[in-house]
């Protein structure tokens, strides 16, 4: 199930609410990374504290460790990972085609090794949707065929007609209802293959959208060109994601296009290695001039680390090699995320976009 | 301010409240330990979650990082680490003694290089103390001299006739009467020193006492042997304080020979190695068994963590090398202590002790 409702737009961005199995998403909304079954460092209850709505998982890892056997008899992987709320599965597409040489790729599907220990598995796009529906969760990416930039016409073509016969197949294949496929829209930074790609898409009426190929080695500006430009082929009445996107300045930039869904490392692989997102810009927890400054790490933002903790004691406990570091700073992170997208929210919704959109990116100085 | 107040005996193990600056411990009581101003992984809130009531801290380690300039900024130990609850420092005498080849030892106090920058340092019984003062913690160790086990007599009898010295000075310097100096009684195996230790230092009328130079070299029957023999000299009306006891076995032990307070890093240290204490038992949670367990750690945990999560997914979590699974490890041995220590005092107050301490060792089939 995946029920989207625009609420309001304010020019090109949105703000809707989409019912999934496990509860209400308010968009647009950043989506937590939690690859292996945990978003790193963060407990369930952190998550919600935080604002998490909806959590991302991958299939590939999942796949890999701890396995379908596993998590099945944990009754899926809500009950496994302890987390109540909606769970988008990324099918791994992205993660196999970077295991180059270790992946062959034919018009069925694709066989690899593990980046664990060697061992060969085989997707298509039915066993990863069959996969994502038996632990349960409530969003599944399609396999999809995802192209490092720069490719050839040819390359990003040919994923263009695989990604599109691979969705046709992710469509028909039966549904129990609880988990909503959705389809990813790839052709690189070429507008005539998007076109085509989102064109083919749309007609199979997936219940949401997702932007692929992007984040993969082009530009920020031809990032945001092609995501407003494909933003655009897609259905209004369909939730649309943008996969790879979580810094300040790129959720506004994806906001501003008409985006509604992003996921990210970003603020996670920063909190665990002592860089500080804020909405004036990241710092460095490391820097020398944080170790006797008593403010919190963003003096604007709610999060229980602002709340409680000063910049001093989280550079002591990076400079200590202390552990709480890293699960403290990836808290305030995702949680600063989360109440940027709320804020994006109630702006959309009263009409007052624009207004944020141009205060935020005067004042964040830095790219974060 | 250390007042003490015993609430009842049971044979020899006894029970009270412990009404200090920061609040008011009841024993016996397991004090968690955060040596450089984290219990490791652990946030406050966790560890009142888990139980905890007091929790330990390291001179030595604050001295060098971050500092006492930093500490006083930030308003005191308190307010940068963010917990309200009462904390006990350790002088840091233990680390300093193991720092052999980097320290000296004078009838004054000690001087060291840090095992951070080899930078020189002093430590004696008035800097020390004055240090945990400034800091703001509820009860201060005071520098003594602590000898590796076997050790010659002389060995041990200089370190009981400079402990003495050195607590008569503590003992002298001026006090604001936040913080209380707690003595400890030295003097290794033999019973003719751990008297005489003890009678000097009982002279002094300290407000509380540890036992200090034990679990450092000998047998379990020695260290409770000598655990039983040496709070037999101590007065009854003042807390007594077993040093780096913290194994379900020893607490039992040390319980039953009428000591109040312990510490260890072993509960935290367990939890980062994927080694989960239960009151039948540890076991390692790498074990392939673990992998499709989907029991709490210890299903008779009143924690967090046996609440919400299974063995599966804390052994997929320590597989995968994902942080969450030490803090989660860490959380739940923390609070299983505590809630041993919780059932001892209430078996004690009602006259059960005697019964829960058969009962507990018949059930632990290895020593954890």
């Amino acid at each position: 199930m995946a029920e989207f409702t625009l609420v309001a737009v304010d020019g090109v961005a949105r703000s809707g609410t989409l019912r999934l199995t496990h509860g209400t998403v308010e968009t647009p909304c950043f989506m937590p990374v939690g690859t292996g079954a945990t978003v790193k460092g963060l407990t369930p209850s952190d998550l919600h504290a935080s604002g998490a709505q909806i959590v991302l998982a991958n299939d590939y890892h999942l796949w890999l460790r701890p396995g379908l056997r596993v998590l099945e008899a944990a009754g899926g992987l809500h009950r496994f990972m302890g987390w109540d709320g909606p769970i988008l599965t990324d099918s791994g597409g992205f993660q196999i085609f970077s295991l180059e040489g270790r992946r062959t790729i034919d018009d069925d599907g694709v066989t690899f090794r593990s980046h664990l220990d060697g061992s060969e598995h085989r997707f298509t796009p039915e066993s990863v949707l069959d996969f994502s529906r038996r632990i349960g969760v409530d969003i599944a990416m399609v396999l999809d065929v995802c192209t490092k930039l720069p490719a050839t016409r040819e390359q990003l073509e040919r994923a263009v007609v695989l990604t599109t016969q691979w969705a046709k197949r992710s469509a028909e294949r039966s549904n129990d209802g609880a988990t909503a496929a959705f389809a990813i829209v790839q052709g690189g930074l070429d507008r005539g293959l998007r076109e085509r790609s989102a064109r083919e898409l749309v007609e199979l009426d997936f219940p949401g959208y997702a932007i692929g190929g992007l984040s993969v080695g082009e530009t920020r500006d031809e990032l945001y060109d092609t995501a407003r430009f494909t933003a655009e082929l897609l259905p209004p009445g369909k939730p649309r994601y943008l996969m790879g996107v979580g810094t300040v300045t790129d959720l506004i930039a994806a906001v501003d296009a008409g985006i509604d869904l992003f996921d990210c490392v970003y603020p996670t692989r920063c909190g665990r290695t002592g860089r500080a997102m804020t909405r004036d810009g990241h710092f460095n927890i490391f820097n020398a001039r944080y170790a006797d400054d008593f403010a919190p790490v963003d003096p604007t933002c709610e999060c229980r680390v602002c709340g409680q903790f000063g910049r001093a004691y989280l550079a002591h406990l990076f400079r200590s090699q202390e552990m709480l570091g890293p699960r403290l700073l990836s808290e305030h992170n995702v949680a600063m995320l989360n109440q940027l997208m709320r804020d994006a929210r109630a702006a959309i919704r009263t009409g007052n976009w624009n207004v944020l959109a141009q205060s935020l990116l005067g004042r964040t100085k830095q790219s974060v």
